[in-house]
């Protein structure tokens, strides 16, 4: 065990979920949406492309090279699913996936999705996304290990990696680059977890090390597909490398830039390496761009990424809400990049973000129904706003040509026992310890000192504030229960056993150590009050200056047409006007809404005409609020989550 | 005369301006920006584009494609500019320049700048833009011929549009089409207007009425193309083809749609073939698209082509501020579709919004010092917001890639003089009369029946309030002065030789018409009271709910960061709170500023942090506001026009 983290995370397989909120999304997942995800990926020739010789065929198009991954990612999270809920059809397809792939391997284990760009192996790193793929490949292959037991796909995999070792590095003879796309190198240290091969940790670290090392790589790759007279995307031809985090050795960085997604699998891969080695240097790197990221520029959804230009982090606090970009993938990549942070510092700080945005920028890119999709995900939304790329920014799409978000969100929520929990094991300065990071109904079952102990969570979080946790042990065993106390939460209470804790004797860096001989039957009630919140943002932040969002427990709320009419912009939140939380079974599957009086600009007198002098007064109004992450699962219409405040 | 106007402009040949505000404007055009923008064109080879046979060449790049059209339009600026104010060096430039240009025109009339798509005469004329050239070109012969009575060049490009008489049309072996680009239209009419020939009124008539008719012709253009292997830009292939107005036939046309400099030059166009022809169906159509663009789709500051996304026209009320493109040429040419309009219908409505875009959207285009440009227009801007194509919103530019609105700009202000008045011929529905459509100070002389008349305005609009007219004549002549009251302005007076006119009783489509025997020496005097007035946007738009703009006479004024420090979007403006209008001969070469009390949200307690509950008090704050059209002339920084109401 490496000094580099504090604590484990308590695999997903040990962890059931069994609450009101998430199984049913997670069911919807499983039952949905993968099928759905298979079908079309199948209709796409997408399992085909693995296969295809392009030489060989003299007409068709072959899938769209960004689809690259997609497979990987289906692979995975129908993996997590069937390990959970058998399902013999998604075995079957899965298998048939797997099979699809290898198919297409070469015999020194070579693996790339596009037959038109696979003869020059590794030539264009910067645009052809080769080890982005083979990233998501290994992801794949180390779930459907875990998942099935069946371990052909995961040899299937090291082959691949270990291609990678032999041609990749610093050595006589080895390609001295890195992938255009981050995701390489977060994979590399899962298969070496999952391995225990140190090989591929090694390679992860180079390649994390290497970018950005002057000279830099990718213009002479340039220069030399030139030369060579090979084809270019054009994409990122003279772009700023700033765009794929090429721009200087990573250690330099200061401030997250270019796309995001790129930057939090980077980062993440970051954390991972800097996990498993201790490396102080990289996790100071990971820090200060955990704090340029969610000090700076992410949205109170935890959306990430606010630009469309490049899909990328703009400026600091350049928040604009009706043009936010935030991929659902990068908010996606931020939990990935939080989860990682929280297990070497177990700082709530990362559980925090990690709950905003699982609750909030993340679920919002799903629909209820799991059908349909957001790729990007704006705080604001009318359906007379600007078309990009043909979608109206307030309804969901079926498919995206780039089709990156559906299997991230499924492989996300597939996944999320694993999210929920984590272990320490009792070291010089720490103890041994059972975490709980985020509020979800279920068990977990996890060894402490060789002890099998299950935990169990009841609650109707995020709709109520009471949580009670009951402890299941053969033998009575000391170790510290550490409950995460959110940092939206003022005025949690505990107790133990129905005895009253004082939270500040036991706080630290966000979390609740109750140390102590733990039995079997023990009860744990934490109550975390929810009042509705008026949230304001940083003065720095230009597009929210004036408004208000609110928030109750981690959920931020929005307002929609279907709820309020027409012109939300005209509605306005008097300060201190009473709002209330009341549950609402009829709405959106049964939710708490808010509810309130507020004020309208009244729209009469005007005939066809833009402006005129001020005159228009305000009439009361009342409002209904709901959660973000369930917004235009209704009629589409208009959506804001800051409102203008008084 | 047809029936299809109501009045004339008096040219600008005939109008001296001599006021404080525009005059040294004008005068910076033409000692500071068109030499500069010559020079440019020099240092970037426009001039010797004409000349190149590009087969000849085996390197080096053209110019890029989109200069074409903007060397005439420099001619163009650069002609008003030497009949106003004799200049050797800009005349021997002129000269200089249309030599240039001519030594390409082939022997049959064919002028083109671009020596690479040459070969393959309007084989592409989706993109290639050879008819928006000869439009500039033939726009420059007109204005050069006026100006310096020489022929040698109006001679040349009757040659070229003689050419495309010949073969556009619908004609056996003639080209059934039209440009990409609009503008040939409303040149030919103006050169029809010159020369007397009614076949370029014809040409003009048949782009007009062929564009858009079923089968449409850029499809079948592409087709073709492909066939013959002739390269295409691929800018346009695939795109809807409303972003040139050739979606469907123009009087079908409801809503003004795509690249707003492309839609208001053809409805330029439109409004002139239908100015000769009387053709009534065809000003309905420009009267609907006159109120889809200035009732729906205008900003507050006449700024039109609200997206950047194809520099367009966005949907209805989609008016984003920080976003705005509103492109200095797209608000120039609603000034010449507004002018058009006007002398069709002589109503004040027109000059209204021509008033409107001049003082506001598209002055800021040009820097006070003359050398630096604004391609798009925002009416917010912030230092750290999003960078387009490099370019930072908050600073001006040297130059563009495609510098069309730098000579746009030019030739619009040194040609203002045309702008300002008309005159209309008695008939038997109207009065022989005189019009003044803009407060500018200086003198006019016209033709009224056979009668010379001197009109002198003194005045110190737009700061000052009061204009006074003299008149001179040698005779005493029976007509209608036609003074504009403007649409912003309530309780204007007048005084005719010292006594109280009643406006109520001589005002028609907003002209007050003062009709009597006129005689040397009458002097009217024109009080237009000035109020700051705070101004609201239709709740349809809703960038601006919550939001007022200051404007005091025909100005829009903003907020700069220079005067009220960052955080602009901070300020709110208490509904009522008293605002000063004072003369700040200081202020950007002598101003009229706003003043007056706000309040600010206090910045303070915040830490590294995004969001908070909220909790900041507002404290008071002065704030200064300076006209819109004078913003980041000074140290750059924020900007904004819609300011928190409260």
């Amino acid at each position: 065990m490496s000094e580099g983290r504090a604590i484990w995370p308590v695999a997903w397989r040990q962890v059931e979920i069994a609450d009101g909120f998430w199984a049913p999304r997670c069911e919807t997942v499983r039952t949905v949406t993968l099928p759905l995800e298979y079908e079309i990926n199948q209709r796409n020739g997408v399992l085909e492309a693995y296969q295809w010789d392009w030489q060989e065929r003299d007409q068709g198009t072959p899938p769209w090279r960004i689809i690259l991954g997609d497979l990987g990612k289906w692979i995975e999270a129908a993996s997590y699913a069937i390990a959970l809920h058998h399902d013999a059809q998604m075995a079957a397809r899965i298998e048939h996936a797997v099979q699809s792939m290898l198919r297409g391997q070469k015999e020194d284990g070579y693996l790339y999705a596009n037959p038109l760009y696979r003869e020059q192996r590794w030539a264009n790193l910067q645009e052809y996304s080769e080890l982005y793929e083979a990233g998501h490949d290994i992801e794949a292959a180390v779930a459907h290990f875990q998942a099935t037991g069946q371990s052909h796909f995961l040899e299937a995999m090291c082959r691949c990696a270990d291609l990678l070792v032999a041609r990749f590095g610093r050595g006589e003879g080895q390609i001295r680059g890195y992938d255009g796309h981050p995701e390489i190198e977060l994979a590399l240290v899962r298969l070496y977890r999952a391995t225990g091969e140190r090989r591929y940790l090694e390679l992860a670290a180079y390649f994390v090390d290497e970018r950005g090392q002057p000279p830099l790589y990718f213009p002479a790759e340039l220069q030399e597909l030139q030369r060579r007279n090979l084809p270019t995307l054009g994409w990122y031809r003279g772009r700023d490398y700033a765009l794929c985090q090429a721009h200087k050795p990573v250690r330099e960085q200061e401030e997250a830039v270019g796309h995001a997604v790129r930057a939090l699998y980077l980062y993440s891969g970051m954390a991972d390496v800097s996990a498993e080695t201790g490396d102080a240097g990289l996790l100071a790197t990971c820090r200060r761009l955990w704090q340029s990221v969610t000090h700076r520029k992410m949205y109170v959804t935890g959306g990430v990424g606010s630009t469309a230009q490049g899909e990328a982090f703009a400026a600091d606090f350049d928040l604009p809400n009706e043009t936010a970009y935030a991929e659902t993938c990068a908010n996606v990549a931020l939990v990935f990049f939080a989860h990682r942070m929280l297990q070497i510092e177990a700082d709530s700080e990362y559980a925090d973000v990690m709950e905003r945005a699982l609750y909030n920028g993340v679920l919002s890119g799903l629909a209820l129904d799991g059908r349909r999709f957001f790729y990007a995900n704006p705080l604001s939304a009318h359906p007379r706003g600007e078309v990009r790329e043909g979608h109206v920014a307030t309804q969901r799409q079926e498919w995206f040509r780039c089709a990156c978000c559906p299997p991230n969100v499924a492989r996300l929520l597939t996944s999320l026992g694993g999210y929920i929990y984590s272990t320490s094991a009792p070291t010089a300065t720490q103890r041994l310890a059972l975490y709980v990071h985020l509020y979800v109904g279920g068990r977990v079952t996890s060894d402490l000192l060789g002890q099998r102990v299950t935990l169990c969570q009841e609650t109707r979080y995020p709709w109520k504030e009471t949580v009670s946790i009951t402890l299941e042990l053969k033998s009575p065993l000391q170790f510290a229960l550490a409950l995460r106390i959110p940092g939206w939460c003022r005025g949690a209470a505990l107790c133990v056993n129905g005895e009253s804790v004082r939270l500040q004797d036991c706080l630290r860096r966000g979390y609740a150590y109750l140390e102590r001989r733990w039995q079997q039957g023990d009860r744990v009630v934490l109550t975390l009050p929810m009042p509705v919140e008026r949230v304001e943002a940083n003065p720095a932040v230009w597009a929210d200056c004036g408004r208000v969002a609110l928030q109750r427990g981690p959920l931020v709320y929005c307002l929609e047409e279907v709820d309020n009419g027409p012109a939300l912009a005209d509605l306005r939140l008097p300060c201190g006007a009473p709002l209330l939380a009341s549950y609402r079974p009829e709405l959106l599957g049964g939710v708490v809404a808010l509810s309130g009086a507020a004020q309208r600009r009244t729209a009469a007198g005007w005939r066809d005409q833009l402006y005129r002098p001020d005159s228009s007064p305000f009439q009361p109004a009342d409002i209904l609020a709901v959660p973000y992450c369930l917004w235009a699962n209704r009629e589409p219409g208009e959506m804001q989550v800051w409102v203008q405040g008084s």
